[in-house]
Formats: structure tokens, sequence, C-alpha cells
């Protein structure tokens, strides 16, 4: 069980190594785990550059793998047809030779400007990185849980109202209301029924997008009287004290009946936001990054945005962009990296530097 | 056997059907079937606007099928390792629903404006066109075949001097002399052999780049006197009455010899060059082609240039490169094609109509 995201972990996902001393020196951040910033590892990897990735989902992929992991592509180029999942895939083999290290399930939230020009950066899990240049592949954001939009149920979150289960042990004995129709609203009721005391499900209609064997197994729950589910949707709620005490759900009869409750947990699913990158000092215009097109920089030296966040005249929304982007990106942070070093534009073909980089062996020309 | 290049022709080479009509009236024409100009079929493809192909070389692939149909390329993205030929052999398998036409073994010479502000094309086999907009794809230009460098020689070319082969009874009971070392030059002394009065092979060294197989036959034929062959380089010619009449070969030893010949065939492979485009009146900047990075359109309104032979600042001939061009040049192509229409960018994973254009099934959405 998955408790982020409604599609079930890659069975793919580079490993996680448990965090070396904090901070990570390193020459190159990338934010953003979706096909550009794997690219980005790929090309920066060509120039000898080595790169931390982080991403806020658990999994690598991004997009692709969040929104459309079986739904097909068709206009990578040279690949006819391929899954988002499969491209992730592909895209994590071809960097293999450059051993990238992944930063999951956070996101950044502090960039600082030190005085050797370098950044230091902040997870949201406390990892601390110092580095010479950042690719931002955020795409359209980090993807966060979607809020219940009830006016002032906020203050509650994190004590009684959450978006996502840390410790099921919370649970234990209280009387729960979970909202939602996905994997994730589902998968949670299943579970909880045999810690919690009671457990309601609340869906705005009686259709669910979870897979079917988990809406069978929640209707003979109920038909056992073991749970309850009800249609309709939060429209308000009662307190007590500080404590969240009843919450009211209107039904698409009209009705609304008021729940007694402990802790309320809502599975909207996941919607991307921009989040912490507004705060970085970056020229931003309709939550995307300004950028030029020679080296795809950010109006802050030294930190590059790539992929779906970017714009500049012409601008469309291409994962082949991207990759375009992230390669121009590469060359022009090598500079930053190695400031008395003359790069060269070599070809993977032929040249045997290349070659010795990916780890591959040189043929023998004639 | 093939005269114009070393390799053989690919066994996935579209069909070249007998030319329609001329001109032929097209919204885009396309100059370069190498990667990026097949690439170029698939996005206008996408954009619903139909392309004609032009290469000078027989076949599709470009540089890569050339240079090197058999070497590993790695930086393909997604694609962590592919040969030149695979590449191109991949391209063609995605295009397939656009169903261009190819016209192979031709270049373009003549390219004039209308006063539609359409373009006139004709190529050298004749072929002629009446397009919107042209997309130069020409990677380093044609292959054409390397010249003999000895001065004065040049009037005899397409009388007593070839540098391709068009109909071998041409040659028939004549005095042959015929100068390389690959696949092209060992071919045609095979061949002629048993239509010529002689064959003297004469290569600058005693190894050959050509397959083992019609080396040994080569040197089977020598020693049974059929053919001979020299180790030695062309140094001077004599002539007589504007007839080619003799030719110095000056060998490693530093003795020169003189071969009486009725007409001299030299195979020393292909270079490529920019050829007539330098002559429409583009801006060219060392060879290049300067473009914008909004559109990758010319100075000339309509005339688009992608790939290897352009230019742009941060501009690298990468592959990848060009097929980000390649998708832009297309969006900012539309315009001239489809005065009226408002382009609207969709996603191959989730846009019915394209899977309408692409030719495959949309799936059902929840």
């Amino acid at each position: 069980m998955n408790e982020v995201v409604d599609h079930p972990a890659s069975h793919n996902t580079p490993d996680t190594h448990a965090e070396p001393p904090s901070p990570i020196e390193t020459d190159a951040l990338i934010v953003g785990a979706g096909p550009v910033g794997l690219f980005q590892v790929f090309e920066l990897g060509l120039l000898e550059i080595k790169a931390h990735v982080i991403d806020s989902l658990p999994v690598v992929g991004g997009q692709c793998v969040e929104l459309y992991p079986d739904k097909p592509i068709y206009d990578i180029p040279a690949v006819p047809i391929c899954t988002g999942q499969e491209l992730a895939d592909n895209l994590l083999k071809q960097i293999e030779p450059f051993g990238a290290n992944f930063h999951l399930g956070q996101e950044v939230q502090i960039v600082e400007r030190l005085e050797d020009r370098r950044f230091f950066v902040r997870t949201s899990k406390g990892t601390e990185f110092i580095t010479k240049t950042i690719f931002i592949a955020a795409g359209v954001g980090s993807f966060q849980p979607r809020s219940l939009k009830v006016a002032g149920i906020d203050k509650y979150h994190g004590r009684q109202l959450f978006y996502r289960v840390r410790d099921p042990e919370l649970f234990r004995d209280k009387d729960i209301v979970i909202c939602g129709g996905g994997d994730s609203a589902l998968d949670w009721a299943l579970n909880l029924v045999d810690i919690a005391q009671s457990v309601i499900l609340v869906h705005r209609r009686d259709e669910f997008r979870a897979a079917p064997a988990s809406v069978a197994k929640m209707r003979a729950l109920c038909d056992d009287l073991r749970m309850q589910c009800l249609v309709g949707q939060v429209s308000g709620f009662e307190d007590n004290h500080e404590a969240l005490h009843r919450i009211k759900v209107t039904g698409g009869d009209g009705v609304t009946r008021t729940l007694e409750l402990d802790h309320l947990l809502v599975f909207f699913g996941l919607s991307p936001q921009l989040g912490p990158i507004a705060q970085w000092g970056l020229e931003i215009e309709r939550k995307q990054v300004g950028v030029d097109t020679e080296k795809f920089e950010t109006n802050v030296p030294g930190i590059f945005a790539v992929g779906d966040i970017n714009t500049y005249p012409g601008k469309k929304k291409l994962i082949l962009s991207g990759f375009h982007e992230a390669a121009l990106a590469a060359f022009g942070a090598a500079p930053y990296v190695f400031p008395d070093k003359k790069i060269h534009m070599q070809y993977t073909t032929t040249s045997t530097k290349l070659h010795k980089v990916l780890g591959v062996e040189s043929p023998v020309f004639d």
C-alpha cells in the first residue's frame, strides 16, 4: 500500500540509499525525476558532471508514471510507441552508467546563495546540499494532495485532518471518516477497518475509480455492517474546544447528515503545484520559469530550468523539447563546474572518451 | 551493385514511386532524409501537413546510414543504444502513418519564389514541385563523390572521367583504369572485367577497404592476368586532340608509370557539400544556415532549417536537438499551410484527433 500516490511504486525505482552526512556537496542538483530530469543526468554525465536528483514523489518518472504509466506515447523520436512507465524505465537504463543519487519523497524547501556563489538547498525531509548548479526539471510542479475545500477546516490539518497516512496506529480505536473514491481512499478504508473503532467512507457519487476488487470488498464490508459508505460531500463541520467534533455531509438528495468523528482522512488525488520554487527569486510568468534558448538558464545564474516548467518564445510542452533543453543546459552549466576547462562537443558514436564515461567498449575504426 | 555509395542499399528504403505529373503540388518539401528530415515528416504529420522528401543519396537515413550504419549511438533519449541503421528504421516505422513521398538519388538544384508566395523547386532528376514551405534538413550537405585532384583533368568529367557509372555498356571493349580501394571501386572492377577490353585498378596502397571476398576475387583475376592492380596515385595525364590519352601513376617506390586508357573511373568515396543551397539567398555563416530559435525559420519566410545544417546561439550538432527543431518548425510552418486555422498543441497520449491521424485506437479514459 502506498499512502501518497494512486499507482503502486515502480518495480524499477532506483535505490534511495541512507542519506550521507549533511550537507551533501555536489556539482549539480536536479529537481524533478521525470523524463527530462532523468535525461539531464545523462547529459551532465557525458560532461562528467555528477548529479543528485530530488523528487516529491516516492518513485521516479514524474507525470509520465504518475498520470499515464500504461498509456501509449507516440511522439518520442525513434520510439514509435511506448508507455510512460517504459519511457521512464528506458531512461533509467540509459543513465545507469552515471550513478546518480536519488532523494525521493521530498521537495526542495530552501534555496540560498552562499558567499562562494554555490547554493545551499534543504528538502522537506531535512536533506541538505551544497551545489554549484541547480536544474529545475519540475514539470508542472510537485504533486501535492488536493485539499478539502471547506472554509476553516485547514486548521485541523496534521492533527485531525490528514491527506496522507504516516502511522496507521494513530487511528486505533478511533472514529474515522475517509473521503474519496480512488485507490488510496479505498485501500485505507479496507486497511483501517480492522484498526479503527468505526470507518465511514464518503464519496460524492456511488461509483468508484478504485480497482474493482477493492470496491467489491468495501461493499461486502458495508453489507456486513463492518463499515459504512455514504454518498455526499463534506459541506461543513462543528468543533468544540479547538477539536473537530462533527462533519456535515450533504448528499445528492439535498439532505445534510452529521457524522461524529475523531479523524478525517481525505484522498482526493494529487495536483501539481509550483510550491516553494515560486520563492527562489526566479522570473516566473504564469507558473512558468523564463529561460534563454542558448543555455536554458534562468535569471539566476547557475539555476537552469528544463522541460514543461520553463518558457521561452516558441515553447511547446513536449518531452522531446525537454531533452534538447537538458542537453544545452548541461553545456551551459559546465563553466560553473569546471571554470578552467574548455568543453568540446563530442559524439557518443565516435568519442573514445565518451565510451569510457558510458562504460562501453570503443569499436575499432578502419 | 551500387555506383554511388560504399554501403549497399538499405533493406528498409521506402518505395520511390514513379514520379507523378510535374510539377507536384505539396504543402511541405523536406530536403534531406536523415533522422531529422524523417522526424520532420512526423511532426508535420501530427499537424496534418503532408510532405515530400528529397535526398541526394539513394537510401534514407542520411549520415547515420552513410557513415555509421553499424556503429552504436548512445545519446538518443530513451534509446540506451542503437545503430545508425536502427535509428533510421525506427523513424521510418514512426512516420509510416503519414505516407510521405520520397524522391531519392536527386538533389535540389533550383528554388524560386512564385508570385503566390509558394516556391518552385526542381531537382537534378528534373522532378518539379510547387510547395508552400521548405524544410532544409540537409545535415552537412549532400554527399558528393570526392574528385580526383589532378590539375586540368576536370575537363574530361562526363566524357572520359567518371565518378559514377550510369551505363556499363559505355565501357564495352574499352581500356579502363579504375581508381579507389573501397567497395565501389572493387565492385566495378569485378563487373567491368567481363565488358571492357582491359581493366587496371589503381589504389594508393596494397590494402583495400572493400569486402574481403571482393578483394580475394580481384586478386584471383590479377593472378589469371584478366586484370591488373597497381599501387600508386594518379600524378598527371597526357592528352591528344582534346582526348585523354594516357595517365601517369606514381607508385610508393617513386617510379612513375604511364598507362594508356579510354576511360578513367574514380571511386574515392563521398564527401558532404552544401551544394546549390548556397544559392538560395539564405543567410549562411560557415556553411551553416542561420535560424531563429522560435520556429527555426531562415531569413527567407517559409524556408526552415533543422538539424546539423542550421546555427543559432548555443547550437550543438546533436540529433536530439534536430528533433526539437523539427517539432517547433512544424508549428512555425502551420500558418503558411493553413492561414486561417488556429493550431492547438495536442498530446499523442490523450488526443483522440492525433490518434486518428496516427491510425491508432483511442483508449477509453475513466
